[in-house]
């Protein structure tokens, strides 16, 4: 893991943005890692950037969504980090509840829905 | 798949009481392929039921977690039947362009944490 | 695909005892594709042949193991084939409605034990 | 993790059940992750009391086929959990080795008709 | 979708610029698809068009990973695309019968370590 | 895990052939502990002896189709014994953080195209 002291210019200049954007005075794990490959730091980065920026969603709806997949996909590092995320962006425990709530179900009834092998009804075509 | 005329007083009491939640006048697939197992069709209704209604998350947030993890696991009637209820629900189609740019990003960073080894950092554990 | 008209003599000698061992008169188009690499036809049924044969769990019980993983993991062929399979190997209607039960559950607690970050208990240790 | 000690009466009357049901003395580190959600807690066991208990299949049977879907998706705390679950509902290493050999194959093969897109057999269709 | 003569002048250039680096002279649906959203279809192409560029690992090789990545996701429309863009790259059909045997055996010995519960040797720790 | 000195002939002349094939002089945990399932252990290795020989595809290219597919599947034990094989075959770490970038951003667009429901081009037909 590449530490601040020790990154390039092009990797601090990637990690200084971090830093402004979240606000914060401390980089994770996961840029450190990442770090090793520059491009693919700053390209990760920069389309995080704009894609957890708010919108027509957001804070806390995309980075629900985001610990949402990550739960899904069973990453624990993704798990880990979203969690912590989310919670500084607004979720409270109660919508932490309901968001594995739906999560479990989803994924529940997405198997029930391929091994029952149940057409799409006309009405949800395109 | 069993259309209501043919089913059991059991199932149609499901079938009601869908339509009644739901405030529609029809049944989709998965339910009429359920039905051919009235205690899983009874189970999963209730179950959603319970978790879909508005609670501390919004109906449409919960419908587009429920479309997240969906697209996430490239279940074909899933995202059908979801994204027509995220819609009925309020999602706008730049609401649904920015769930998915999430779901796309976060399948992207689960591999790459996952991949590179990513130690969970002191901060993010519980 | 390759008929079995147009196989050379490596493949119809799989397809030969494929129809054997399955007391059968046809092959299906999974083998039909594999047969454009005639190591993989080979080494996948020598396999299947080995895995699925009886031993200390009954056919019908590994028929319905495999179409467990095959809804879990989505994949429309493989459900089909293997649902087929279960039956001609003794399922009941009753037995996949349970199966099917089992495997929505299970993917359903999967992601819970996941997102709530469950901590493996002593007692379950190796 | 919420402990019997600490539980609410409602948390606590799932606790008592789950002894209950399974004939045992203790509570396992999932639904004490659960109880931090009563209505997740009570439906998640209601629902697996239901599911798991012997039917048209067995209870070996049942807790197998939810390994191979914890294996198969690797989860880590389910494997643990469910190794222990079917090994007191009867499975023999034996059984638990071809389990284990159905579940890898299952996983190869659902690859393979994937990536070759093999079409289904008319024979296969509903 | 959108079709090149009803697109945007800034949809317009993506699709000129995808043209031109691909050296062909039609989009694919998936872009059409993503010009829905403009800012997800310009920052998906410049990411792909980064990535996918020859560098330490060469085009063919680069496409054959993205469709080993897609047949063990069963993705339908990713595998039908990347087995044509990697045939264009320069995959044979020796190629392709080899990548595809590689992607099946490693989905089969994951859920085996898995399953097996497989502690990681000292020398595979970083 | 069945150590060298405490194996069965049977899976002494497996371990012995492993060391042989490829060139070491020690047998890493997975194959210990599949040695519990002596058939296993035995189809397993004829099945991976035989897929990454070099054939039409070379041995780092193998191993790194073989790593992307577990960094895919988010398999630990899998990630860090293949991360190792690929390097020990050439892999370089330019290609392994371009194989990197490679599996991200299939695992992105993969659920972009499936969330999208994008219609498989009629070019991209078989």
């Amino acid at each position: 893991m590449i530490e601040y002291a020790d990154a390039s210019p092009e990797v601090r200049a990637v990690y200084d943005d971090i830093m402004t954007v979240r606000q914060t005075d401390w980089i994770n794990n996961f840029w450190k890692a990442l770090a090793h490959d520059p491009p693919t730091l700053r390209r990760t980065w920069e389309s995080i950037k704009q894609i957890m920026a708010p919108g027509a969603l957001d804070a806390v709806t995309k980075e629900m969504i985001y610990l949402a997949v990550s739960a899904s996909n069973q990453c624990p590092y993704c798990i880990a980090s979203h969690t912590v995320a989310a919670r500084k962006a607004g979720m409270t425990e109660p919508m932490f509840a309901e968001l594995m709530a739906v999560v479990g179900m989803a994924n529940e009834t997405n198997r029930l829905a391929s091994g029952y092998r149940v057409e799409i009804d006309e009405r949800f075509r395109q």
